[in-house]
């Protein structure tokens, strides 16, 4: 049976000691765990073709298939990841501030780790090293629960990382994987708040709102990306398509790919067929508003256009389908953005100043592009080397959150007798 | 009825709008308060008093009907803390990064209000005052639910900022107040995650542990201290006492103040009696485990001491009580702290290099202090300038939290028809 309790206390011990590593040894740790995957190629490859094969009598997609499938040069790739992480800076132990107080006191503020973290996540198991390790370097310990679809490719990458630690002389504690496929474990690991200090759900909307409503521990939410872009009358037409069709196509699946184009209609009737056509070679579908519907039928069959039915400007289509609408000017289109996002990422297209200033300042989106793709709010593209979650909640971390986003911080005042007058 | 979803919406409408002020424009509607507070002084004073005989008759004690009352002096007080406000500098729209990407993309980082406040308060009218002020000047809407003991005060003063608020043509709901005592509407409010963006419980730790487990809103958690000093062997002994005293006796009902003092062996004989007997003056009870009582015996009848019950160390005493107990040594000062502590306040007495950065480096309490007073862990000490709660919790924001703790940010990219590769 799984204890989760002690499997709680044991991370918690093991993640005041990692508090305490120098970066030379999460470092060795690292280096052990690249080395170790490498080694132990071939055992993680057969439990992965296992669960596989587990999956294809399950009937799972073949695209889904995919993405849980681990072969040598994705192995390989893991272990390149791990060592990434090693070149990344070590965010722990960083002074903030330091300042002398007006009665002689020094104080400062000292980035250190949060602990423990949770961690659920679904499908692929290079998320088990991503997390593991950057968790590590962060100086935390975590827990870890994985989808089922993956269980024995988890386990494998958990054994590999839990031997590189004890080789090294750390605590296996220090990454623990739940492995027992019972749901009552997510509700237990929820209500864990004495030994757990952060929660990151890496999943669907579903798993993100289980998380807000059931879990006593701090939540990261995000990853839900209603996102959104508001061509302008002074757009560049020509680079408007070119940064829609990015922001949809390069990779749909993703939270930063876009899902609604609103579109001013002064420039519609130009815009729109060039974006429809473009967009119609990667075969995407659009909802389209009557406006904008009155504008597409003229292309007749060269586009998929189907009107937009209730709902579908509050979708997060994970898929090559585009919302279009249009909207009177930019205060529309930040009424519509404001009533619909859920504050992921927004762009403008626009030449306007006025147009652009406003659009910044009025959205808190936790991230706002002017004329650029909805695709680079990602923790690679913003250089934090690294990326756990996009949260796009407003405590603690907003946007990509990297390895700073896994650390707190303490205060450090050194008196010499002082005492509160 | 109270319309929690109604006044959920207008908040999140209003914090839009604070959110794109000017920081004067905000600082006339601060001023606006202040004035207003002085003018319908009277009119606070006669609420106050009805709370007051209410209490009176209820059976409150007069230490807590001390805490309730107002004055004039005290609604003066009120004026000249919201005109501390408006000197304040404002968090809003400073940029915390910015940088050229490789890609040519500009990226800045710049800090906005985190949207809307909900605040669960008990006992003093002044919060209501604090906590409206500080959201305004950080730009967020607030949703305040004070105690039933100060619900006419409460009611008054929060008349008196949307009166102030109305006169400066800021919206009223800028601020709003729960009026009905049903205590259903916590609940409901702990619940109202689509309008609130941050909770601050301000209060005991039933109301915390309340939040931490049916708030589906982010929680700041904190304001409860077992707060713990170690008296290291290498201490001096006179300065000790007195950092010990002013740590226990300034202001024993608040958070930051000693709850257990750890003493070296070595010098347990000279220091015990020196600080039981200062202790004694104030009327401080001590709570002695059985090898500190054994040399606390010896004053006989000069010091209150008795022995330390099962519990008395995990007891946040907010009294004149302060548990005793001896630890062989650094060691096991810290291992003592880490399983009592709620990572409040700590503080070492030592002269000792070695033993100062061991305690500093392996605790993680929200402050910790080297020959210092646990009370300095406070946001007017820390020249904060102003202080919402102090938070124990790892997320977000840890020990004392000022105006620039009541901000989150978003990402912004300037592009120039940028798209991902």
């Amino acid at each position: 049976m799984t204890d989760l309790i002690a499997m709680g206390k044991a991370a918690k011990i093991a993640g005041r000691q990692l508090a305490t590593l120098t970066t030379r040894q999460k470092n060795e740790a690292l280096l052990a765990i690249a080395d170790e995957i490498e080694a132990q190629s071939s055992v993680i490859l057969a439990a992965n073709a296992q669960d596989i094969d587990d999956g294809r009598s399950r009937g799972l997609s073949d695209s889904l298939l995919d993405r849980l499938l681990l072969t040598e040069k994705r192995v390989t790739g893991l272990a390149a990841d791990t060592r990434k992480v090693v070149d990344l800076p070590d965010p722990v132990g960083k002074e903030l501030e330091s300042r002398l107080l007006p009665n002689g006191m020094r104080l400062s503020r000292r980035r250190i780790p949060v602990g423990v973290l949770g961690v659920i996540y679904e499908a692929r198991p290079n998320v088990t090293i991503d997390v593991a390790t950057l968790s590590l370097k962060a100086g935390n310990a975590s827990i870890l629960r994985g989808g089922s679809e993956t269980l024995r490719s988890n386990l494998a990458l958990v054994t590999v990382i839990q031997t590189a630690l004890r080789d090294v002389g750390l605590p296996q504690t220090a990454v623990q994987y739940i492995d027992n496929p019972d749901r009552e474990l997510v509700s237990q690991l929820l209500r864990l708040d004495e030994y757990v200090d952060m929660l990151i759900p890496r999943g669907g909307a579903g798993l993100h709102k289980l998380c807000r409503e059931q879990s006593s521990i701090p939540v990261i939410t995000g990853g839900i990306g209603i996102c959104h872009i508001f061509v302008d009358e002074s757009a560049d037409l020509d680079r408007a398509v070119d940064i829609v069709e990015n922001s949809k196509v390069q990779r749909p699946s993703v939270c930063n790919a876009l899902d609604t184009v609103l579109v001013h209609p002064a420039i519609a009737q130009d815009f729109l067929p060039k974006m429809a056509l473009r967009l119609a070679k990667s075969g995407v579908e659009l909802r389209a508003s009557s406006e904008a519907l009155d504008i597409l039928n003229k292309l007749q069959h060269e586009a998929k256009v189907v009107a937009a039915g209730p709902g579908d400007f509050d979708q997060e289509w994970l898929s090559l389908i585009l919302g279009v609408r249009l909207v009177a000017n930019v205060d529309e289109a930040i009424a519509h953005i404001q009533k619909h996002t859920t504050e992921h990422t927004e762009s403008i297209l626009t030449n306007d100043w006025h147009n652009a200033t406003k659009f910044v300042n009025a959205l808190s989106s936790s991230a706002i592009f002017v004329n650029a793709s909805t695709r680079f709010n990602d923790g690679g593209q913003f250089g934090l080397g690294a990326e756990v979650a996009v949260s796009t909640q407003k405590l603690h971390a907003r946007g990509p959150m990297g390895l700073e986003e896994l650390t707190t911080y303490k205060w450090i005042g050194y008196g010499d007798g002082h005492i509160r007058p």
